[in-house]
């Protein structure tokens, strides 16, 4: 980290939405403070996804970005306290590590041994994961329950392990987890243990090597969701599935990646005819619209936030 | 210090402004928090004021207050550094509290042994206060110049020592405290000292009941400048000066007090026939302005601050 990256500058910006009015009200004495944690963090899309929020449904908040790293992060949960401020977010390097400064943990951060939001409720902070429930619900907002389904699972890193927790947690019947021998194999194991451990799902690792494996599993499955990030910008040439045949009809197709927005494994999936093709954009938004209910007790007003920050690139897909 | 008056949970309001637009550009990952720490502080108008300076310039700044008292003042200097916080302001009851939680000081600081405004450098922190500079560049604006005048100066508080130390470094030729033996008696004694000490200023201490001195010195004075707080609500029916022929018509009376908007000194001196009457707004402004400078390099719009801050109360007052 340069002194540079780091840099508290104010610095000039365009700003769009005022019109040259005067903004009362909102700013005051009264505004409580929300923050994200994590490095590298200004090119986040959460600040205009929650503030938007707040401004929409005329609520006293206002989210901002910190850049924190392992070596700040303790006195960066300690500001939490001392400025009273509702909570935070924290994503990477920090969702682990943060977890021995909070006092509670949900069930779900247990299970994933991670957090992605703190709660303060007068100095006794909890941390939750809400990248789970994201999932879980954006599949809801399209009319698909998780219940009973068997999953194919790529991936055992940030995003596919509260995945994982979640629809098990949720009632999801089984889910296959396919991953190569890297430095996530660990996690993947471990999912395995704790999922058996805690929940009634059943799970199974296998190693993404086994092509025949993966590609009997994904026919069986109802659910096939990429959480590996293969695909993502600039990688948005690769996918896992390459042949449409391996996936079929009436399936779920979901790709955790939002950047490109058609990934090239929803491309494959839409050639295969797949009806339920999904990218990342819902779970992002769902999981910030979790994290907002935990902070403010109020529903998200996520079709205005889809529509304002999504709008202008779902026309040029 | 109740739990209620130090809740951090998100109030509805009704936002003024936005017109149910969204806001891109503002509040964003790349926005940088500037505080205010202090207790009470829930209904300060800085934030106001410092919010609409960076919207009004196009500055990806935000100023939020913190309820802070000297029991957690440690933790939210930390949080200045450990955040990247451009600065904060600080006020009650920290002023003199934060000093030994900073790195350096202003000539004006150390003289008047309290800050209002810290500026983050990397993680150095300086302490300076603007309120001095408030009212001496709210007279300027005035196009009223301090240099080589003799002035009258009611008080030895947190809003007295700083116009006096801030007066005699810009060139102020004389200025006459009087004060009540309370317990600003002793910061009066030490005003004094510091003065006579560091620059070329004739300075005195008379103690207010010696009513004779005290209107014999308004009476030579150029400026007098009540800094008591005698005047603010709920004591908005009292003055230190009842009679108009205390007053001569060339001078300045200035009161530091904006609310009510016209003190009872101010109708004192209107009667007299004062021409440069002040009430304490032009001040409360610029003191915000210099601080606004400090952390952003930028002239605050002090005008349209004005109009969008006070000009209902101008029309009614």
């Amino acid at each position: 980290m340069t002194e540079d990256s780091r840099s508290n500058k104010i610095e000039d910006i365009k700003i769009t939405g005022l019109d040259g009015k005067p903004i009362t009200g909102w700013l005051d004495g009264h505004t409580i403070l929300v923050g994200l944690m994590a490095y590298p963090i200004r090119h986040s899309m959460s600040p205009t996804m929650h503030n938007n929020s707040f401004a929409k449904l005329g609520l006293n908040g206002a989210y901002l970005c910190f850049e924190i790293g392992n070596d700040k992060l303790e006195g960066a949960v300690n500001a939490i306290r001392t400025l009273d401020m509702r909570g935070s977010n924290v994503s990477m390097p920090n969702k682990k590590e943060v977890i021995k400064y909070l006092d509670k943990l949900s069930p779900a951060s247990e299970m994933c041994d991670a957090v992605n939001t703190i709660v303060n409720d007068h100095g006794t902070l909890t941390g939750y994961t809400t990248d789970g429930i994201g999932f879980v619900q954006s599949l809801k907002d399209e009319g698909i329950s998780i219940k009973d389904k068997v999953m194919t699972l790529a991936g055992a890193g940030g995003a596919a392990t509260p995945i994982a927790v979640q629809s098990a947690l949720d009632g999801v019947k089984e889910i296959r987890i396919f991953n190569i021998q890297d430095d996530k194999w660990a996690q993947a194991e471990k999912n395995v243990k704790t999922i058996q451990e805690k929940t009634d799902c059943k799970v199974s690792l296998t190693d993404l090597a086994d092509q025949d494996a993966f590609k009997k599993s994904i026919a069986e499955s109802d659910i096939y969701c990429d959480a590996t990030g293969v695909g993502m910008k600039p990688l948005e040439d690769m996918t896992l599935v390459e042949d449409p045949s391996w996936f079929h009809k009436d399936m779920v197709v979901f790709d955790t990646v939002y950047a490109p927005r058609t990934t090239k494994l929803m491309k494959v999936a839409q050639k295969a005819g797949v009806k339920h093709v999904f990218d990342g954009i819902g779970m992002m938004i769902e999981q910030g619209a979790a994290s907002f209910k935990l902070w403010t007790g109020k529903d998200m007003p996520t079709d205005y936030i889809r529509e304002i920050m999504f709008s202008d690139e779902e026309k040029n897909k």
